[in-house]
């Protein structure tokens, strides 16, 4: 068998059974095993970021590593804003990268670059597999690599792909994850049963399931303020679940949330920041004087470090608080902040998965969704826009059955919108809202925030959309979605009602 | 003045007018500069691959670089691949990257990366400034690289740009650029004259003006054959120009148009290579013996080059072969590549700029437009796909009061379709002509060539985009653009009748 189907058959073996994909001809052997070896699902994206993106969405919900197809450096190039927002996300990938025969090389062709270099800044294991007997087990470590919340970039240069000797490689086993940081995790249960006020703040995997609840008993005992960061991975929050306060973004705001607590203490997440830089504002969002005690690092064992925690300090099942469900009456009127997280929160359905890109519009309703039917909540950690349509792609396929609904600001929309065509292309039941405001309104407030006043007319013009206007029932039409356009409170409402007991892709244009 | 108005007036100062910009918040002072400093168009893009393509079009037409503004390392990131085109083109640009104030770096917050390391691959200058005191000169300097053909990536942290104490600096002056191999020279005027078949290919400047016409000259004076890459980043021709041959794409194609001769000389070029790397296929376009003579490299000054090879062996303007305008009846019926390309030659306007990424569906239309009115043409050097729309766009606005025809692929056009939209902001004259053959076309017969085989199911839904079709028209009216939809040839030649007249964008979507 070639190299490459010994990659194909090695992914399988090892459990990523998943493929975003765009391949060139650097690619091709590994498309033509897709027709020999069972068990891989290759689902074609337009681009390349669409890829990465959905990739990320992807673990995030199944919890393990899809793989991603990329076409030489210019194919990773696309896909790396994604991969930025998956890494600060410790969600793991493998992207696998085409590369021109290794002979073929050393005459600069046209599609030659340095992957290694391209990929390596936003990578946490590169390697070029050097020959059709190597790739099965270069391909078992990235597997491995991926597993470990890493970004694993993996290239294959053509003649590795179609040369004879490919060896399928088994299988490694998972090493055992750092747990927690025994000496902090002292400090914090001492600061936890100091009776001074403390904030236990939790991120990746602790944010969801018995580590979530565990959380909410040490919280209950010990009268910590359970939170979790402006941005995080993955919420499971809603009814019956337990509650957490979310940090605010703006720099005064969270400073003001803080400044009472002498202890911050974090599991899988570090010390909040500040998102952006400002003069004369910090970086660090804390009080002066303010301990803060890192137990556990992204990517660690937070439900082993909250057991820990939770022993240490006595917290029992009946500690944990739960959050009721918030019958929200149903507003009319004019969209607005306020009305659109009234309206998500009476009718985001039970194990719903809420993928949030919506900037402003969306900025009431995470705090207005708290009660509503229990679901999942997914943010974008890294901050580079063209998150959320990607992110909804791949986690409606890491999450079969579940309804996903994709909240986007209209400018967000504009960078990956090619993912509604891999969206109706699997059938997947992903309903998007785009905010149209017409504007990158965000920037309408950083504008003054960084100091800079108020915007002339040359500045204005930076951040307005409306000449021409969008036009997203188009474009969804364009790339095979449905859409209904919505402008208030009634007609979201039953565009909502309607569209989220159908079955496959939808857009609705919110207009504002 | 703040260090982010020195580095506008910096750029101003050197002739630095335009500038292709999708900003965030760590860019809004630039942004605010824009309201205080005359003489900057800035161009809103709805993703940075748009900016970094446009930057190249606009380089190739004016002669001179855009700047790009870009938001951080995932703003970078997203333009890269386009950056990739334009670097194989030697098209020079100047990338300014916003980056977090200096202090904010430690605190890894959302959106830091590390944007050397992301820029260095695809850039021959890459500098972070330290200091609104060093902004200006570090301006100067990037704008002198990007004006020998090089990509320049400027990185602005937010501090360096709100602080006071910004210095315009002068513009620098042009270094000499070197002009080229004396010694080659002489080995290619001995081949010249030699009376072995030779072949002369041309690339970068040297396919335009002056430079053209003497190595028509040259052609003329001694039997070589005056020929081109199969892709190149300008080519003037058309009626009465000197007409060029094109080395093929296909590797065999191209060795057997290429094995008679016993000397290449390659004048802004290097000596032609396969673009992929196959099983069992050369690397090297050329027949065993044949001599190379690299007289001048890509940036060089090929004109003085070519001057010194005319007056070598005496080539005078009466020697030139023009190009007579080809008298193309329009055809009937279906489309296909020879009908398109007949109507084509026939209707591109006089001093058009067609921008070329149509792939399979072009793969005719260069060779018999060659006889067509005068007109520029564009072709994609880097392989990187989405490289059309965006090069039209930035073409168009290098070149006002031209028409620019856009040839494009379905599956290119769905890369960088943003484009339109800044298309229709700008009221540019593009006419884009999407080939919809609903399929990566060119991947079938790579497939083959590679050793593959034929595609089975699987593979073969990894170049396919028939489900679901893609509505061009759709699209287009999405992003602002209006559009029409061809299915034969009386309609394409109807449209394009009417639409060349119109002024601002339109859409043809060529339905194969």
């Amino acid at each position: 068998m070639n190299g490459a189907e010994s990659l194909v058959r090695t992914l399988v073996g090892a459990g990523v059974d998943t493929c975003f994909a765009n391949p060139g001809t650097s690619e091709m052997h590994f498309v033509s095993a897709l027709d020999r070896v069972d068990g891989m699902r290759s689902i074609l994206v337009l681009h390349e970021t669409v890829a990465t993106g959905a990739a990320d969405g992807y673990w995030r919900m199944a919890d393990r590593p899809a793989a991603n197809l990329l076409h030489l450096g210019p194919g990773l190039a696309n896909g790396l804003s994604n991969i930025h927002n998956a890494r600060k996300a410790a969600s793991g990938m493998l992207n696998i990268i085409g590369e021109h025969a290794s002979w073929h090389l050393k005459y600069d062709a046209p599609l030659a670059s340095d992957i290694e270099g391209i990929a390596r800044p936003l990578s946490d294991w590169v390697k070029t597999s050097l020959g059709s007997q190597a790739i099965g087990a270069d391909a078992a470590q990235a597997v491995i690599e991926a597993r470990q919340s890493r970004i694993a970039s993996l290239i294959l240069p053509g003649d590795t792909a179609w040369e004879e000797g490919g060896a399928v490689a088994d299988a490694l086993a998972m090493p055992t994850v750092a747990g927690f940081d025994e000496k902090s995790i002292e400090a914090a249960v001492r600061a936890l049963r100091s009776g001074e006020s403390t904030m236990l703040i939790i991120g990746g995997r602790a944010i969801r399931g018995k580590a979530l609840e565990i959380a909410g008993r040490i919280a209950g005992k010990t009268g910590a303020v359970l939170a979790t960061q402006f941005f995080s991975s993955r919420i499971e929050r809603g009814a019956g679940r337990v509650p957490t306060f979310r940090i605010p973004y703006f720099v005064d705001s969270a400073l003001g949330a803080l400044k009472d607590f002498k202890h911050i203490v974090t599991i899988e997440t570090k010390e909040p920041v500040s998102f952006f830089a400002y003069p004369n504002k910090p970086s660090q969002i804390k009080a002066e004087g303010t301990q803060v005690h890192q137990v556990c690092n992204p990517g660690g064992d937070g439900l082993a470090a909250l057991e820990a925690l939770a022993e240490a300090v006595g917290a029992k099942a009946s500690d944990a608080p739960h959050q009721e469900r918030t019958e929200t009456a149903l507003p009319s009127g004019a969209l607005n902040q306020q009305t659109i997280a009234h309206i998500l929160s009476a009718l985001i359905p039970e194990n719903a998965i809420v993928v949030d890109e919506s900037v402003t519009t969306g900025r009431e309703s995470f705090g207005l969704t708290a009660g509503a039917a229990p679901h999942d909540w997914l943010q974008n950690m890294g901050g580079s826009i063209g998150f959320g349509l990607p992110v909804a792609t791949g986690a409606a396929i890491g999450a079969p059955g579940r309804r996903v609904i994709s909240l986007s600001g209209d400018g967000c929309a504009m960078y990956t919108l090619q993912s509604l065509w891999t969206q109706a292309r699997e059938g997947l039941d992903v309903t998007t809202l785009v905010f149209s405001n017409r504007a990158y309104q965000i920037l309408r407030v950083e504008f003054a925030g960084v100091g800079a006043g108020a915007p002339g007319e040359k500045a204005s013009a930076m951040m307005t959309l409306d000449n021409p206007p969008l036009d997203f029932l188009a474009l969804a039409r364009g790339l095979g979605v449905p859409g209904t356009r919505v402008s208030d409170c009634g007609e979201l409402i039953a565009a909502l009602k309607r569209v989220l007991r159908q079955p496959g892709p939808h857009l609705i244009d919110v207009t504002l």
